[in-house]
């Protein structure tokens, strides 16, 4: 059976680096583990150490681009629990995200948006581990203005 | 004992029936169980297929709509865990709700408006296994341009 | 070894007396147990029981002011974990936060403004303790106006 990272290679991805945090002592972990599940920080549209995607979907970015930001956003997220768990095989499943969209006024599509974070996890883990239960909200302000921000549940695997 | 679907009943309130997601492949689920907690996924005041509930609480709603809205967005997630669970009663306790409310700028009573589900559970679960920790935030846009979008986590009795 | 409450009254700060909800009947948990994780409300700047920073960071509030607010939110959902666990060194770590940040147009900042009550609980409980996961947010509008409103798990010691 094909393993999840051979599945992300076959769609031509690959897990980016992860960042360090800027300078100074830390003020968050990327994931905090607590009994069976791996709560994340929320984590945004990551190339190269940039914010690929900034600014207000409807406005400043088209439904697709704020689509393909939150899918960057979910490798950001997939290489963080590679870094905790060691291994992507060792999710049982996704629990619950949160999908924040820098929103420009009267954009009420969020939910298409979040859909490219989704659609990845589906992609990669298939409908039992992967579907799970979101909410998709609009934003007055995103950090870094960031197109969205997304944050995420998973379960790890017993005996993991 | 009176159980909680008769109390809906004396209410006057009835479940509504589940929505089937639009076409396509699946892109969340309504609820995903770990352990025994139940995360459910945001949801609105949908009456009928239709959100019932539009625009911006202190412009375009009051804050009695939106009370309004919050108290049937509360009965659209109690049909989302009657259907997980299959009976209302194995809801051990409400564990944490989060409150998206659409406001207009300079409107802040958020809390008001999501007292419209905290009664409504309260009303049927009774303080042990009704109150629980929330918090309201005051969105810039919501899907549909919803007047609010809320999302809970509950606790599943144990051995159900 | 110091306690966390001897830390707390070497950095000069005290907890905050936990309020009583406005009259009627209650609509809310300040904390809610399950399992052993404790689920905190969303709390804010309050100080004497009134709401000591109002408004939006970015333009009715520095950075730094915003960093003061979120400080003080933390003493607060300090007094509530005080309350719900008895003894502040129950907390075997905290877990995952999500701040709202009120938030003026082009305010991204967000992050800098939550490090109030990161650096507030690593102060307190260092590093394996404190550091967790967390989102920072951009809120068009908070409750009375708040500059934050903060929400926290924190997971309970075993045993406790």
């Amino acid at each position: 059976m094909e393993t999840v990272e051979e599945r992300l290679r076959g769609l031509g991805l690959a897990l980016p680096p992860l960042m360090d945090p800027p300078g100074g002592r830390p003020t968050l972990r990327l994931a905090r583990r607590s009994g069976n599940l791996l709560y994340l920080s929320g984590n945004g549209p990551l190339r190269d150490g940039q914010i690929a995607y900034r600014g207000k979907v409807g406005r400043d970015l088209t439904v697709e681009e704020g689509y393909a930001a939150a899918r960057l956003t979910g490798l950001n997220l997939l290489a963080v629990i590679k870094d905790a768990l060691g291994d992507l095989e060792r999710v049982a499943g996704f629990v619950k995200s949160l999908g924040f969209i820098n929103s420009a006024p009267g954009f009420t599509q969020q939910p298409a948006v979040l859909n490219g974070f989704a659609d990845l996890i589906l992609d990669l883990y298939g409908e039992e581990r992967g579907l799970h239960a979101r909410s998709a909200v609009g934003m007055a302000e995103l950090p870094w203005d960031a197109a969205v921000e997304i944050e995420t549940i998973v379960e790890i695997a017993d005996g993991a």
